[in-house]
């Protein structure tokens, strides 16, 4: 690995390109990004150069997508005539079903990476980059079919960052992330939603810190998760459903025995989040 | 205001004492709990004696009941008998209208004013008590019927507190907080047992940060909740029977363009709940 390529020069982007320095890479890393994301970059250090995707992509032997999904989705088709032979694309988008099967159709075998650093900060942008941003974090690899030899140089950097590398099919990613990061995300917004809609006056100023941590995620805007939940809608709706089942068991069960049952199981999903370290 | 009586030495009750110190409050602090409450409350400061409760009701003039709602409904018969004339009882009990309703079949006129300090904190017990815990946070109080003269005395306590104090009825304390406090709780635990039943083998190892946001709340046991949603069940219903319904609305639009209404919705919320100062 002697070029790498970082397309789109944000949070994860600028953190990638961080971390393999700090692993040691000398070579040279190309951002292809806005203006200003390139200028925070290369002032910070994340990139050496600029260029545009064909121009990058004849040129990396590794080429890191860190954009939003809908952006992969156009990027992937649009790299595919200039990319260098050997090279290897992966991704940091957060579904994978049809980021994975864009490339399969667009690139050559072997040349495709799916990926997913479970990694992030309330600060978005590349002046937020941090060399750490990986660290004892959560980083999904999805292989599928033959394997470039640039995807072992991928993996080694990775763990150099200290992340823990977890390797599944994407199928499998969707259906994880759709549990622990999408419904988590509806659930926060329906909630604040809910809120908003009651009109009720003092919803909005009595209140303790639940409320704040569960109205976090609702903070995020649609334009960021509107992709995301268009590539992953059947998992979605599919937990969507199961959600609702569970607070229709709730209500029908509110201040009963039998509620317990929910919030011991509730409380053991939450206890295992924070007790278990995060292992293969 | 020369004796105060706190039922149940915990978070709130030994913090209620601590603050009434801090405050230049110099009469004594008579504490009603177990044994290991009150060595703890006695140890900090919190109380300066011991009784029960029939003993404290006899001698103070402000009876403050700290405990959990089941508890305080069956404190209140029990001391009724034994209440000094012109002493003023007060609580800290979660919800409101059947604390209220139980006061004013039991108690004398004008003895009771219903309470709800929106404090808390990640430790329970004395042992974490904090003259600071009340200041710029919402305390709530439900006036009914005739005031007691020891009623402003709560009042210019609180104050001293740094307590933002908020007078509404006990009906709408309990529809406020079915939205802030019962639904979050609701939502937290039926997310996080919604990923414990689906048996992903990855809901509890492939997540961010927001997984934990979204299941701190699911921590709580039953115990305690369950008389708070079984005095509060038509608010309660009534408020998730909203959330499912913009749930419902979630998974119809998912990832269409109609979904950004939803989410502006909740952003709106989130950051009022944020940006604005608590203030009367």
């Amino acid at each position: 690995m002697q070029t790498v390529g970082i397309v789109g020069v944000g949070l994860i982007g600028a953190s990638f390109g961080l971390a393999l320095r700090k692993s040691g890479f000398s070579g040279e890393i190309i951002g292809v990004s806005s203006e200003p994301a390139l200028a925070a970059g290369l002032a910070c250090g994340a990139i050496s150069s600029s260029a545009t995707l064909p121009a990058a992509a004849e040129r990396a032997d590794l080429l890191y997508l860190a954009q939003t999904v809908d952006r992969i989705l156009q990027t992937i088709p649009e790299l595919a005539p200039a990319l260098r032979p050997g090279a290897l694309v992966t991704d940091a988008g957060s579904t994978k079903k049809q980021i994975v099967a864009c490339a399969l159709a667009h690139l050559p075998a072997g040349s495709f990476l799916g990926g997913h650093p479970l990694a992030g900060k309330e600060k978005r942008g590349p002046e937020a980059a941090d060399a750490e941003l990986f660290r004892d974090r959560p980083y999904v690899l999805t292989p599928v079919g033959a394997a470039s030899p640039e995807a072992s140089a991928l993996r080694e950097a990775l763990a150099s960052f200290g992340a823990v590398v977890v390797e599944i099919s994407p199928e499998e990613h969707d259906a994880a992330l759709a549990l622990t990061s999408h419904l988590p995300q509806l659930a926060s917004t329906a909630l604040a939603a809910t809120l908003q809609r009651s009109a009720n006056p003092h919803a909005a100023r009595i209140f303790g810190n639940g409320l704040l941590d569960m109205t976090r995620l609702a903070l995020s805007s649609a334009d960021l998760w509107r992709s995301i939940l268009v590539t992953n809608r059947s998992e979605v709706s599919m937990a969507i459903d199961s959600y609702i089942e569970i607070l229709q068991q709730l209500k029908r069960t509110l201040g009963e025995r039998e509620m317990t049952n929910t919030f011991e199981e509730g409380a053991l999903l939450a206890r295992s989040i924070r007790k278990l370290p995060l292992t293969k």
